[in-house]
């Protein structure tokens, strides 16, 4: 360990910085804006795939894969669209030893090149709805590197679905963003706000965009998860209809929606201490250390016999038993705990007469001890205890960090010092501009939750019905 | 339906794009050379990502990811990889709306730009061995695309690993293989051949390549797998050094070793028939579909009830029942057939009364009773049944079309129809460059199983110690 991790309270970016590389989460690489996600990094977004993975197909979605590259004039069929993706684009304009008669562009989003499939697709409203969803790479051009929440590669996925209404799109935007939330409270213990992006901050090219917003330990806000009704713009630019029951020809509705590893930042963010890493049991790619303690060859060889024994019916790869005799105990300890293993347990010589382990929670520190006896059921129970304190704990955070505010002055004064606040809006664009302008924040959405309140927009005084929710974000 | 399946005895090359379409595995896409994977093809992906995964992460590899795109430079710093792979590069000349200073290759495999980070991680023998594998996609620049087999963008794993010594770095890229051997006959019920390619057919920059290699009921060769032992050769380039115990500085040993896409195609070639896909159920998007029988509305709820009845305590994902009351069954049983769905489950008002159903196996087409008491176990091992059956209907069919060949001649008659002929051969590149001209042969590969046997050269008639694999291939 060459160098302590920042402490938050010192410099929160630079311990962002310090957890992800310190964690072997991940690390820079010769290409500029890229990065390299590291085995313990990975193994999170693995976990992250195979849960939300399996909530999308529960809700009737498959899988598919698309090129990854897009001719240049697919971007430009939608108006809003190549406006919001084209200045960010990395262009391939030489192949095989050759100049290319068209460009083309990696994909930034998949939506035009799908659409331009879907046509072939389409015919019939028996053809609907189509429920697709594909795991990618994707590409948009950044100068500045921000492990996990800004890099010009990324990994997420997009969700591509045709329907034969507006209201089935509807529905299904609706339905995804609520398997986001889903997915970030129950597997990476985020709590997060449900809502829709105003049209200035929704996605270019759909009708509005639903999405969740967490709140992270500094008290910006992270979008993690956005879930677009595209109504019928793409149908329209790459001219998909379909015949209807009634005989008539329409144009076909659609939805987008995506999440990608940014989402470890978030969960990074929203958990991790001056420490390191800490993971919800739920993500972690190694649930539980086994550290076998030992001072002489005999006490080793029955300690780590023992620990063999009682893990012997165990999945080899829930738990690894660090028996590496180069390092001592205490170096272990700080080994795991700074990559956020959730669960340590110690088996020393005293635990085998006691027939115990002691189990160390990453969360809290705490010290529990479990007798050998159907300990495998034990150490869950205590992970699944983590997961849920894990989850308490942010979201009382991020109530206490929620303000609701009437007074613009005190706004301005208070944004900088992080928080999610609840203020009315009118609706105007003019007044979303001059939040952004006077503190930095953006309307991070209109809340599902927020009930129907008469006010006045704290900007301009204009008659609002219910409250934003404003933060600055990252 | 709009056309027939071509049958295999017309157009061996008509039928496998048939079956490939009609079995919705995947599409030709807008851009040149690559291609589409619709779900039923990708489920199959997924099944041999999550499979081979499982058996890597046993074998004691962790996955990772590294950048998309790779500095030119890089490519040039290892002399024979990059007469291998540059022709075949696209190219990144502009991104962000301007003209990059250095151009980016997209991976056309990652070695470069993994040793280029090797060298930062690398410093003591603590730090090997190294054992990294990375599921991504990668472009080789095609001009005509044959879906699965021959695409410009594919999508790959690829292990890269570090070694203190050559042994290591061997057994690794032994072990490798037959890991790969394991996977091919385990799941995609495909018996392969396993061995060494000749220095002619190695990989660009490799000591030696391992590979498996699979017949194909044409009896052409499929290369499914290879496993490389690149030596010191990308240490040397990018300068990858380690001090050993005996605290001497010395270079890093490496791996590499891939299976891709192609796979599919290999699967689809070794099973699929005039009907279409045929899927081993263990790589199985959908493993059972169940077609309810009815004539009346009376009927359809009855059997309908049942169906869910029977099927209640099953996995969502292992079964469909398919209640779509629009289709008859007979359109239902070919439309399950084509996509390769290796278990039907029929069930009738009669079935009802009987409580039974009838269980119709793709790969035969036999049918047989099955009792509704502990169906789930009984479909399981009909399953297990038809995934046995088909690796030894494969293998049989491999071993009827090997032959061993003594006589030149004979060899250039035969080699057109297919199979794998075991020849002697003396070492000598130019004899080896005398079968591919003569009869558009290669050699496949050195095989393990063959044993010392004096005879001679099939070419020149020198000496040679032991028999080669040659096949026409993909």
């Amino acid at each position: 360990m060459a160098r302590e991790i920042t402490k938050r309270s010192e410099d929160y970016a630079q311990w962002y910085i310090d957890v992800v590389l310190k964690g072997d989460m991940a690390d820079y690489s010769p290409v500029k804006g890229c990065m390299v996600i590291k085995p313990n990094g990975f193994g999170i977004w693995e976990n992250i795939q195979r849960s939300l993975d399996r909530l999308f197909k529960e809700t009737g979605h498959t899988n598919a894969y698309f090129p990854l590259f897009i001719p240049e004039s697919f971007l430009t069929k939608e108006a809003e669209h190549v406006e919001g993706f084209a200045p960010e684009c990395a262009v391939v304009t030489h192949a095989g030893g050759k100049e290319l008669e068209e460009r083309l562009v990696v994909r930034p989003t998949s939506e035009t090149i799908i659409w331009a499939k879907y046509r072939d697709w389409i015919s019939s409203y028996r053809d609907l709805p189509i429920l697709i969803n594909q795991w990618a790479n994707v590409c948009r051009w950044e100068m500045r590197t921000r492990l996990f929440l800004r890099t010009t590669e990324f990994l997420w996925q997009e969700g591509h679905t045709a329907h034969a209404t507006h209201e089935d799109a509807e529905e299904e935007a609706y339905r995804m963003v609520h398997v986001y939330r889903q997915f970030a409270e129950e597997y990476m213990a985020m709590p997060v706000i449900v809502g829709r992006k105003t049209q200035l901050e929704k996605f270019a090219g759909a009708l509005h965009t639903y999405c969740i917003e967490a709140m992270m330990q500094d008290g910006r806000a992270l979008q993690s998860g956005t879930s677009h009704h595209l109504g019928q713009n793409f149908a329209k630019a790459f001219d998909v209809k379909f015949q209807d029951r009634d005989k008539e020809l329409k144009y076909v509705h659609a939805t987008s929606w995506g999440v990608s590893t940014r989402l470890i930042g978030g969960m990074i963010m929203s958990h991790s201490d001056d420490n390191g890493m800490v993971v919800p049991p739920r993500l972690a790619p190694l649930p539980v250390v086994l550290v076998p303690i030992w001072r002489s060859e005999e006490e080793q060889e029955r300690v780590l016999g023992k620990a063999r024994e009682i893990t012997r019916d165990w999945d080899p790869l829930f738990y690894k038993i660090d028996d590496r005799d180069q390092y001592k105990p205490g170096f272990k300890f700080n080994y795991w705990e700074v990559r956020g293993v959730p669960l340590r347990i110690e088996l020393g010589p005293r635990d085998c007469d006691n027939n115990q382990v002691v189990a160390v929670r990453r969360d809290t520190g705490e010290k529990n001890i479990l007798g050998m006896d159907n300990l495998r059921e034990s150490v869950q129970k205590l992970l699944d205890e983590i997961q849920q304190d894990m989850f308490n704990a942010a979201k009382r955070r991020m109530d206490e960090s929620t303000h609701t505010l009437d007074d613009y002055e005190e706004f301005k004064q208070r944004a900088d010092r992080g928080g999610f606040f609840r203020v009315h809006w009118c609706g105007d664009e003019a007044c979303e501009r001059q939040f952004q302008e006077d503190t930095k924040s953006t309307i991070r959405c209109i809340p599902f939750d927020g009930e129907d309140e008469a006010g006045q927009c704290i900007v301009c005084g204009k008659p609002s019905e219910r409250r934003v929710v404003v933060a600055q974000g990252y």
